[in-house]
């Protein structure tokens, strides 16, 4: 009836799957309390019949964090029985000696089916998928091995459906690599994204240092490669909670209605570390925490957050709303810069009981360090919705509480009809969890109970765990699994790089061309220099203690 | 700044209480997860030095109900020191002889501070306050000696605040107690709230068995009292989460802007017993479930649900809203009644595992009884806020659970952007449960931990058990502690009884107007008629399984 109809079709009106990919046919879900979530079968997706080239095999983030996470998918039956792995790296390994390299690393590893005990049987049929080809990344011999070796494997499978290069590598030579890359033919240019074979190519943050370098990277990368074949990694957003910003966002219709400068009066989002610099001075006196963590991963979670609904949850259809909701953030004149930031730099401190040193004292500092390990951001979207909602983005090392959140603050309710004892209604607050404990939490006003009608705050929790057990998946295992089937939802498109160095660019000129003469400005096991807590109070809020 | 204000003033601009009741200072409540909230202290209210008459003090209400109400107040320091209790009944007791039948009562009873037990320094105390005065309430002279006892009591006071009445007594008799209590001058009528010694009668319901001798009651109330002296109990409105309901959306910003047709596809109110007809058999082969539950029960929880935001929770401004939107229910024809109502009565099923009798083999029942155990109404509210929105109440004996609750049940995302296994996404549902549990829960989508974008349905819970470590009052100890200090807000008007008349009147027609050829119509133990299913689609809905 026409009065009455509901915004999307009746229950049983989509048949299958969408979006091309084979949908299972599931039971329906129950609805349950929180801590009894049925949970769906296996998702659809599975790796196609490629190989992975890691260049850089050799390193910290193949051993920690890829081969980990190949070993899972693995165990979870999502590689392709023909899928291979070849490592590239300068150590003199065979295939062998890189086969039990990397047992020992997945052993070693804290990500699932790691931390000290493997499944013998899945190694067993995971191993001969290992390949190792040693070389220098500057020697063009290596990738005429690499080319070789790729051919000889291809030529096993009944079908080859593409090559994937991973770039685990500095991005001091990242240029080099994806010249030689593409000048040896070894991951030539794929006019469309339906070209077989596919050739695709992971690049790991941080992706320049400036709009400037990150411009000249990119393209390096445009001479090389179609966009579409390049996966600009971020593994914060291959994190369940990230993800589920969009499905909160944009699967449910309460919080739409609300998500909107009527009705939030500021967005915080915080990702706090408790570590120091620890042995990545030499990397992080270059970059400093905007470079960090800024144009990056708070970027990211500031798109996901205030995006505008994609018209799919398609690659670009989600990239494009990211990208546009960059470019809206207000261009900040170097004048007015103290009104829209603050920098921040430990001393030392006490952390859990521990006294540790200044930034200053850490190795491989200079004791004169201008380097920022906290910042304050204050960015406003010039939009329709969210003119006037200033967006508050901090993060620091250091910090008494390792812990990332986004946190929607609403305006308070027009009148105030009911008494509380101290004078005044809280907010209602959203606050989404990205770690650790992912969840969601809603804090709103209810009655106390008994006698009179007075109000307190009480918080409905979600948590992911409680729900659902912990999570079963690495981000890494959902971006590599995503890259291998080619969806770049979940990665960084040339434009989105470069609309988030426009953002923070400005702030890191201004901070490098006037000296911070008031570091440190923080103790170690502290929320933050003083001076943030004005900051943010002249916009009527204040900092969350998450 | 003007771009960025709030709707409230900043914390702290309100300084003391308001409302005129004083405010004790209470420290900011902490903001906790839901099992450890922080409890304000104490509430504001204490009830006056007045004397309580309670007419009908031999019967189960008294038993069961007022005296453990008023001993728990006692207990918890709320009653003025020079408050007192009669009890007027035809049995021939003393003074004596009353208290130790209320001891027995208050031991005796579930509520709270009963079941067993009693706290015997507390009731020492209790105890002296509690007079009787024997008599027939047809009988001029029970009123004459009342009037010389309250007269004693109210002596001994130093300053004497007024009378409440208390209307225990069956419906038949409250126009002769009201005629008597008014002529004989026990209860004389008073002209303004503000007037000094106040009069105060609490009528119970049923107040009336139809519009018109709703009407009639009133009528007699109104020759001898000011509608501002008479408190129109229904219990269901002393429970918390009854007073939450208006918490929930007045104190809170986030629920309001969602709260209308815009976004609401519909609300069902459920209030399922899984009793039969009990002791009650004659009043209820007179009443039915419409007039036993509808009429106050469940449309007062509607009227909450669905009024607009009073000026201020007072009583006139709640119940004035309260009355606008009973008022801007939709007449309905009798020939489109079968449209919008189901009617239903019990046959013999299994309930926990027990066969249980059908309806008509309850003791005093007739065999042939037309009288409907269960209904469901399909209201519509003819104004802006929800035109086109169906609101579905229903009740029944010898359902599968006792619950009642709320149920806003949101439209669907307008576009579907995620899979979900079952080939649609499930809607938003706010649950507010009344009881028991009493709590609000909160179901949406979120992303099913794993690899690839899948939804299932999760739920967010409130439980105020939980938080609060269960109901520590009972509503008639809110109710009388209210009727105590004059707070009516949680009492019904004249209009509102009569509006809510005006809504059931003619399904209460229509059905006693045509045989119920197809009764019984659902077994004990199920949830209501078959033909309900069919009803509640009709409209995209299907009933909730609470």
């Amino acid at each position: 009836m026409s009065e009455h109809d509901d915004h999307a079709p009746a229950r049983g009106a989509y048949g299958g799957g969408d979006g091309g990919t084979a949908v299972a046919e599931l039971p329906p879900v129950a609805i349950q309390v929180t801590s009894e979530i049925s949970i769906a079968s296996q998702p659809p997706k599975k790796g196609e019949a490629c190989t992975m080239v890691i260049l850089g095999a050799g390193g910290d983030l193949t051993r920690r964090k890829l081969m980990p996470a190949l070993f899972h998918l693995q165990c979870d039956g999502l590689l392709d029985p023909e899928f291979a792995i070849l490592g590239v790296a300068r150590e003199p390994l065979d295939d062998e000696s890189f086969r039990r390299a990397m047992y020992e690393a997945v052993k070693a590893s804290d990500e699932p089916n790691g931390a000290g005990k493997i499944d013998e049987d899945q190694w067993r049929q995971f191993a001969p998928r290992l390949g190792y080809v040693s070389g220098d990344l500057s020697d063009r011999r290596t990738y005429a091995n690499l080319i070789g070796r790729l051919e000889r494997v291809e030529q096993q499978r009944e079908e080859n459906d593409g090559r994937l290069f991973y770039l685990a590598i500095p991005p001091s030579i990242d240029s080099t690599v994806i010249r030689e890359l593409s000048q040896s033919g070894v991951a030539p240019r794929v006019d469309t994204p339906e070209g077989r074979p596919w050739v695709r190519v992971i690049v790991e943050k941080p992706f320049g240092r400036s709009l400037d370098s990150a411009r000249a990277l990119n393209a390096v990368v445009e001479r090389a490669f179609a966009e579409h074949q390049v996966y600009r990694i971020d593994h914060y957003l291959g994190k369940e909670t990230v993800q589920n910003i969009l499905v909160l966002r944009f699967a449910n219709s309460i919080f739409e209605p609300v998500w909107n400068r009527s009705h939030v009066h500021h967005v915080q989002i915080t990702a706090a570390e408790t570590v120091g610099v620890e042995h990545r001075a030499g990397y992080y006196e270059e970059a400093g925490v905007v470079r960090d963590m800024f144009q990056n991963h708070l970027l990211q979670l500031l798109a996901l957050t205030a995006m505008e609904p994609p018209v799919a949850f398609r690659a670009d259809a989600v990239r494009d709303e990211k990208v546009k909701v960059l470019n809206a953030i207000r261009p900040i004149a170097p004048e007015e810069m103290h009104t829209y930031s603050v920098r921040g730099q430990y001393g030392p401190g006490t952390i859990d009981g521990e006294r540790v040193v200044g930034y200053r004292e850490e190795p491989r500092v200079n004791p004169q360090s201008q380097t920022p390990t906290y910042a304050a951001l204050r960015l406003m979207i010039d939009n329709w919705r969210w003119q006037g909602v200033p967006f508050f983005l901090r993060s620091g090392k250091r910090m008494p509480r390792r812990v990332t959140e986004i946190a929607i603050r609403f305006r308070r309710p027009p009148t105030r009809m009911f008494s509380r004892g101290d004078g005044t209604l809280a907010p209602n607050v959203l606050a989404i969890r990205i770690q650790p404990d992912e969840g969601i939490s809603l804090c709103f006003e209810i009655k106390v109970p008994g006698i009179g009608v007075r109000t307190t705050s009480a918080q409905m929790d979600f948590s992911y765990d409680r729900a659902f057990g912990g999570s079963k998946h690495s981000a890494y295992e959902t971006l590599l699994l995503d890259a291998m089937v080619g969806d770049a939802t979940l990665f960084t498109r040339r434009d989105g790089v470069e609309a988030a160095w426009r953002v923070v660019d400005p702030f890191i000129a201004a901070w490098e061309s006037r000296p911070a003469t008031h570091f440190p400005n923080y103790a170690a096991g502290t929320w933050g220099p003083e001076v943030a807590n004005d900051f943010i109070a002249r916009d009527g809020a204040s900092w969350r203690t998450p």
